[in-house]
């Protein structure tokens, strides 16, 4: 617990914007969720409730292709299109079938991964998506600590999707009456969300990432990474690596 | 007009939500609108008015304390409040009465002064507030330019007065139809400021912002610059001074 929730006796439940953003905020937490709504963590939640042993996040092309194809899953996505020379992008639809029970998968893409490592020195951090929304923020609940929910936006800029999330976690933790925001950025999340929630496609709609990844024929994978709850999983960041949390 | 409205025909109309993402948005724009509602924006529409000459934007304190007492209006506003040895902050009802009339204000505040300096360099930068609002709009309506939103926030960080009040511009803008927003910042703006329209001293009861005044007693400030429409003012910054544009 650090000096902020000491003097508010509440722990603080906080939203940053972008990756960008995180030095004016890293002070505030304990506990940080990366959230990458389209698509990388949706699909991080999904590979491992199917059964992938873990997730390397990697930052870049280079670092990916490094790793052992013979031993490890290696994927790369750049800009909504999974990059040449691999076959696996961040398509949450491509991490559901047996090719990835028990194995390692080696993954960049091109915010959620650069958003992991930037905040890799935080005391715990795990994934948000919708996909685990409600096991996420029961999970929070319980820890009592102050949480910062990190979006990944869209190369450094705010999006629409990722707080929109993150309202929705902290809508979460704050009705239980056990924690508090004190940023702006936090109240207009809750507000978005608030908004958005009974139909969040809709919402989107005129969205900046939902117009790209339409262009690339992705709408079925919009679709299923906004519809909240279909995973219990928590991915937590252990040595380098996500894995389930237990 | 630069590549983007080139490619898009419409004009665009941005939000950009502190002036330390300036230099994501700064490509963007012809016009530059500042905005700092509490209360830094809203003083300099009310000051010119009220017959001030000019306003004189400066970044330091320091800066401000090298002017002429006798000849310059030196006003300092640090944290919402006046600073030591200064008559006038930047409350807007301190600059309404005879004693402003014809002079010419030196204005240095913690985010709205400095958030002018660094757009200085953009082709036409004018001041917005909720106080202008429409008249401001029709303005950037008829110029048929790409117009950027520049909310001063609160340190750096987003805030949501301002916010509010760019989406209030953008969405008069876009209405119009000839106006289009590419960035996901500018849509939430608009869904904030519609979804807040009703009440906007409500919508921001739990704003950082508000919070702050009201433990300095000054809710009266807070409500009088909320209030839309109150001057159809347009202040224009020409050579460095903050004149009304005619």
């Amino acid at each position: 617990m650090n000096m902020h929730s000491n003097q508010q006796q509440k722990p603080l439940v906080e939203v940053c914007y972008s990756p960008f953003l995180y030095d004016q905020y890293k002070d505030v937490h304990d506990i940080v969720v990366v959230i990458d709504v389209l698509r990388a963590t949706s699909a991080m939640c999904i590979a491992l409730h199917y059964g992938a042993k873990s997730i390397i996040p990697v930052s870049s092309i280079e670092d990916a292709k490094s790793y052992d194809a013979e031993k490890y899953i290696l994927a790369a996505e750049r800009n909504g299109e999974v990059v040449e020379g691999f076959s696996y992008g961040n398509s949450p639809r491509s991490y559901m079938g047996d090719d990835i029970k028990g194995k390692e998968i080696v993954l960049t893409t091109t915010n959620g991964t650069k958003t992991i490592n930037i905040a890799a020195d935080s005391e715990i951090l795990v994934i948000g998506s919708l996909l685990n929304l409600d096991a996420l923020s029961e999970w929070l609940i319980q820890q009592k600590k102050n949480v910062l929910l990190l979006c990944s936006g869209w190369k450094d800029k705010f999006n629409l999707e990722d707080t929109i999330c993150a309202g929705a976690i902290a809508h979460n933790l704050i009705q239980t009456g056990e924690f508090h925001s004190e940023e702006d950025s936090s109240i207009a999340a809750k507000y978005l969300y608030l908004s958005a929630r009974d139909n969040i496609f809709g919402y989107l709609k005129s969205s900046s990432h939902r117009r790209r990844l339409k262009r690339l024929n992705l709408n079925e994978d919009v679709k299923f990474c906004l519809i909240p709850n279909q995973t219990e999983v928590i991915p937590i960041l252990k040595e380098g690596k996500l894995v389930r949390l237990e």
